[in-house]
Order: C-alpha cells, then structure tokens, then sequence
C-alpha cells in the first residue's frame, strides 16, 4: 500500500464528521503565503478554521509570478485584503545555491532550468525580498496589511521580520 | 485589531504546547499540490502529521513553472516520490476566463500580466492537465506515485480522476 493509498483511508474517515460546505470567499478575507515545508501546518500555527483564509505555499514562500498570479486572484475575485508572509528557522533553501542546484540538473539530464531555485542565505532578508515583491506588483492592489515572519520549527512560534 | 492580530494570539497559544523540532525531509516522501481554497485543510484531510509531506498550494491547484521548481527541489533535495495533486468543486476558478481576467486588470491599471491565470471550465479535464505537466517536466524525475484528486467541499470526501 502507497502512502497516497493510507491517506485516502485517513480521508474516509475524515468525511464521516465533515460539516459543508461553507462559502467560497475567504470569511476572514486573509491570504498566507509559507514554505511548503512539512513541519507547517498552517491551520493550526495560526488557527485557522476551515473557510477563513487562502493558503499558498511553495518552496521557501518565496513570491514569484505565480504567487503573484494566486494573490491577484484571492483579491480581486475572493475579496481577500491581509496578506501574511510565514518562512520558517531550518529550511532547505538554506542549504543550496541556485548554481550548483540547476548545475546538478544540467549535468544529470542535459537541460538547466530557465526557472530560478530562489535559494537564499538569510531567511530576513528573503521574507523582506518577498514583502518586497508583493509590494512592487503592479497586480496585488487590495492589500490593507501585508506581515512578513519567521515561524521557529523548534519553539513553534512566529517571529516578525522588521 | 487586524486578522492577522487575532492569528498571532493563536500562534502563541499554538506554541505552548509544541513538540518540536522534527526533521527536515518529509518523513512520508509525500509531496502535495493543491489548490488555496480557504476550505482546504490540507493536513486535516488527509490525515497528515506534522513532518510527512511537503504541501503545495496556489490558486487552482495548478501546475506552472513555481510548481514545477518547488516538486524539483522537494523530490531531489528531501527525497519525495509520491505526488498527490488536489482540485476541488465550487472552485472560483471555474468562474472567470483567462482573457476577462486579464482585460479588467488592463482597464484598471493600464497593464495586462504576463502570466496566465490558469483558470479552467472542467475540473477532471484540469486535473489530467496537471498531471500531464508533471509527468512531461524533465525536472521532476523520481516520481513513484503520481494521483490527481477533486475535492468535493460538501462532502469531505476524494474523488480520484482518472
């Protein structure tokens, strides 16, 4: 049995109690944007209940075109206006540069990504780079609060990034 | 107060009772794409600990190139190989068309984005078109599993495409 098959079983379960369906716009009109990483479970860390707030992560929660695709879309079709921005202590984008990641592939298969890797070295510096890009986006025009922190995955609490 | 107020006195009632830190690499070798919908709870339903799966999320569930960077370095750099791709009903992407999207943003701010919306009308036939951008890419290679799923947000239950 794959893991996919266990957690199709975990799902039957789940839908024994599952209490729907609630409305599509975001009740608490917030969007988060973390790391994909698997010690961050964005509901409860913030305590989220289901229907309150879009969640998009992605390695690192960094921004790119297409956080900016999916913040442009949770405004301006879903009514969301608070954005919170979550990287978080021990990350794997720490590990790596974006050289000798795409060099890796390179020599592995032949082809290098026309993407970038987005790894950095200072997870402060990224959160303000992607506050930063969020800010710059001529498309991210409803936001009222825009939040950038650093979830600590020893301690299990959210420090902002000034 | 702002929302996001309300989510940092979650966090630090979250953090009372944390019990970490756990290892960097999934521990289930899972990687999950989804979509952000604020009804997804993606650890809640499928039964998820913290630790086992990278979760991946933009508007749609879709599959782009930010995607495609975030499954190469979850699969080459912390050793995922079951991918587990989430489209729900009631999507607000099912509402909208790519080409009104973007027409409002021009008439608004005078710039049409680059990127795609990557809205959709059918949502099997969007799964399968995810699935076929994962299975295409050169850059996501070590797959050993890889389902598509539609959510249904009235009964909490999976439905695989096939």
């Amino acid at each position: 049995m794959s893991v996919t098959d266990e957690y199709l079983a975990n799902n039957a379960e789940y839908a024994k109690t599952f209490d729907g369906p609630l409305p599509l716009p975001p009740a608490k009109h917030v969007a988060v944007v973390a790391c994909m990483d698997a010690r961050l479970d964005v509901y409860r860390i913030l305590g989220l209940n289901d229907g309150e707030a879009h969640v998009i992560r992605n390695a690192g929660g960094v921004v790119t075109d297409d956080e900016i695709r999916s913040l442009a879309i949770s405004q301006r079709l879903l009514g969301t206006t608070e954005i919170i921005l979550i990287h978080h202590t021990d990350c794997g984008m720490l590990t790596f540069t974006d050289d000798d990641f795409k060099r890796q592939i390179q020599d592995e298969i032949g082809q290098k990504p026309a993407w970038s890797a987005e790894a950095f070295g200072d997870l402060d510096d990224d959160v303000r780079q992607s506050l930063t890009r969020i800010r710059n986006s001529p498309f991210v025009t409803k936001t009222t609060s825009l939040r950038g922190f650093v979830f600590d995955v020893a301690t299990g609490l959210l420090r902002e990034v000034s």
